[in-house]
């Protein structure tokens, strides 16, 4: 990393945390030549890095301030413990989703970012390119576990982290949730209890549901991620299956375990033999100077099942992800030959192709550039014009806040106004087996942030003002 | 249809029926021009199609023959009626198709015809041209139930068929695999009982194992396709939840019930409020002058879930099926947006492309041609090399056919053996939930035929006769 680079995530990672809230103005370059001992033009990339990053601006003949005109609280959600329980959740997920399919509605209720972020055109030569030349052979040989270009390409990445996946070892996938369902349904049984995190990703809680399992759940806190206390004593009063678990960036609360929890976490899960079903999803979508480890980097004897795709970060309609299956390899493949056979030979290698390019990591290092400013867009609009009493979450990476309204707000309620203004929000209950968090939402930043995105916000925020006033 | 199309067929159903065996000589033109008032340029063009599609062969000087060299018997393959039992077959099934995806085994056991038969580069074309078009909202906008343009085309195929099916009804898969699998956890739970076919298509014993069912198995005769006697005969005895049958060109016998049989199935069932989960992969694949109507097109009621693909006909590997699913596609589209979202965009909108071309129908009749001939091949090379107390049944479209050694013969020794000899085989007891059909295999004509299959068929009888002769 260049020093100038090192510089502006020194001062980012303050922003991040607080320690330089929202309207102060950054050390003057006499200050920080003096503490940090780099020359002024280090000092100025740094800034002007900051300043393409969305997270100050600069001010004529004033200097650089943080963007922003206020402090957001962050929230302090938390979980009543709930008895181990059948889920009946998938109806309300999808009445509520269905709103993000119509073109029209603004979605911050949606799970993706736009897809105008990817860089299509680029795919869709690889895939043209590739195309000609797929060999007719490769529609048998492509067979679970995959096309082998792309494992291998999906391996180097691993390499790239320092956790190195063999690409025998990788089973491609029609999308990460296609890997997430064949990871449960291969090590556990209906009736099994699954301990997921509360709030958590409602598509865990749809995949208990369908195959007739409980689900147990353990509080996220929206700074650090799960709560290993928790999950420690209910571990020791319930015979749990399996753990399906998101340790980075976690949907819905944007928060992370440290690398030192994570460990913790394995050790825990391999001392009793318990699997993990690890969901790392935006793990590629880090605003600091390297991706976070996953759990996965610290399992030594194969309890681990890291789940990712290029839903999130490159190619969304492709539908391919992969698993890292560890000791559950073969049945996972099996399940997988059992239900759909393969993943589109088209895509598989359209995007080995890509991947071959070296295009990844700028495509990656521009999107999550975007994804910081429109976070801090985001922050600034709430600031702007939701009440003072709201709290968010404060996300390093990925694209979702998690905004907590006082004890009694009525999220479901806020939904049904929004959508009739057409703007879909994610409502916390579809978040929770036992229905919790009706006074939060999940928030998505990660849109095609345009004029629309601004005025969505303030019209969100009026309906929010008109609740809280009794009306 | 032209005249002489009209009477090649005629013809061509008498070869396929044994009206007019292998060796016979075909009637004068002279007989053939007084029997149906026709030009003898009209005789000669329908001889000459019938040349080009393998079955008859010109001998100079002395007219046209029907190609092989003998009668082959039809199987008289009958099923010892089993009780409703759960399933483990499982690992069976994959410890023997473990052996196709070698490249250098001669596929005979594979369950896909050769991918050099379909017109890749073309269809690469429209993967390519496509490509670039692709609207970014068409990620969001092909979720279930899929990408409009194509579920037009597939509608427009029905319509050509006289069965209207409108797109709003159709959802596209991941292959018909897939498809099958949502249509049986819609229908049916855990514990249910499941009719199926003997011998039938191990992906639906698979199904039942995966999801813990029981299966019923109702007999299978080579002519005429599922015994709907014995089927009454055992709903009346049994609750069956739902029936998952093949009703055209069956794996693997490759028999067909006629269209009054399928009418019959229906109203049997829809009477008892059964759903019937019909697989109709190879329905395209006929030999007569048309399709063969599925059994869907005599559903009033909604009781019947259409399934296909474009795996067998056109691009294996793209992994785009669909269903057409009666009254079940509420619960069909959930199950799939839960488990893997959606099929592949880019997969979907390239084969929506290449069937507006309009090149599909004319691709097909080629590929019928082809498979045509070479079954033509496969019952000659079975003539020559395999002992005459073989049967062989006589399929009418698809590219299997079944093939019944005396009683007490081992077919899962002569598949070690064959592997040994770098053959590949599917042999009967894959085919049933009992594990019956010891004597029987299922043979691929299907294949990139070329000298060495024919070498394999020899090797393979040389197998047969040893085993026979008590070696």
């Amino acid at each position: 990393m260049k020093r100038y680079e090192a510089l502006a995530e020194l001062i980012a990672a303050d922003i991040r945390n607080g320690t330089l809230p929202p309207g102060t103005k950054l050390p003057s370059v006499r200050k920080l030549r003096l503490q940090h001992q780099v020359s002024p033009s280090t000092i100025f990339e740094a800034y002007r890095r900051l300043e393409d990053r969305g997270l100050v601006r600069a001010r004529e003949r004033s200097g650089f301030f943080v963007l922003g005109t206020g402090t957001l609280l962050e929230p302090k959600t938390s979980m009543v413990l709930a008895q181990p329980a059948q889920v009946d959740i998938s109806q309300l997920v999808f009445s509520i989703l269905g709103a993000v399919q119509d073109r029209n509605v603004l979605p911050l209720g949606s799970a993706f970012p736009s897809p105008k972020l990817f860089p299509l055109p680029r795919l869709a030569k690889s895939l043209a390119s590739s195309a000609r030349y797929i060999d007719p052979w490769e529609t048998v040989a492509s067979l679970p576990p995959g096309h082998l270009a792309l494992r291998q390409q999906i391996a180097l990445r691993y390499l790239g982290m320092g956790m190195p996946q063999p690409p025998e070892n990788i089973i491609i996938t029609n999308g990460a949730l296609e890997a997430l369902n064949l990871c449960l349904a291969a090590v556990a049984q209906p009736g099994d209890l699954i301990a997921i995190e509360s709030p958590g990703f409602y598509a865990a809680l749809q995949a208990i549901e369908r195959l007739k399992m409980k689900a147990l759940e353990i509080p996220v806190h929206a700074k650090d991620g799960l709560d290993l206390d928790a999950l420690e004593a209910l571990l020791a009063q319930h015979p749990v299956k399996a753990c399906w678990l998101m340790t980075s960036f976690q949907n819905p609360m944007g928060a992370s375990m440290s690398e030192e929890k994570k460990q913790r976490l394995v050790a825990m899960l391999t001392q009793r033999q318990i699997p993990l079903i690890e969901d790392d999803v935006y793990g590629e979508l880090y605003f600091g100077n390297r991706q976070p480890l996953p759990a996965k980097a610290f399992d030594q004897e194969g309890w681990v099942m890291h789940c990712s795709s290029f839903s999130k970060c490159l190619a969304p309609g492709y539908r391919i992800g992969w698993v890292s299956p560890g000791r559950f390899g073969k049945q996972i493949e099996q399940l997988k030959l059992m239900t759909t056979l393969s993943a589109s030979v088209p895509a598989q290698v359209a995007i080995a192709d890509y991947l071959q390019t070296g295009a990844y990591d700028k495509h990656l290092r521009k999107l999550r550039h975007t994804l910081e400013s429109q976070l801090t867009l985001m922050n600034e609009a709430i600031l702007r014009y939701f009440p003072a009493e709201v709290r968010v979450s404060r996300p390093q990476g990925g694209y979702f806040v998690w905004v907590e309204f006082p004890e009694g707000f009525d999220t479901l309620r806020l939904h049904r106004e929004a959508v009739e203004l057409g703007i879909s929000i994610a409502p916390g209950p579809i978040f929770s087996a036992s229905r919790q968090y009706h006074h939060c939402i999940r928030l998505n930043y990660g849109g095609n942030w345009d004029g629309y995105y601004d005025k969505a916000l303030q019209q969100l925020g009026a309906l929010i003002q008109l609740q809280l006033s009794g009306c």
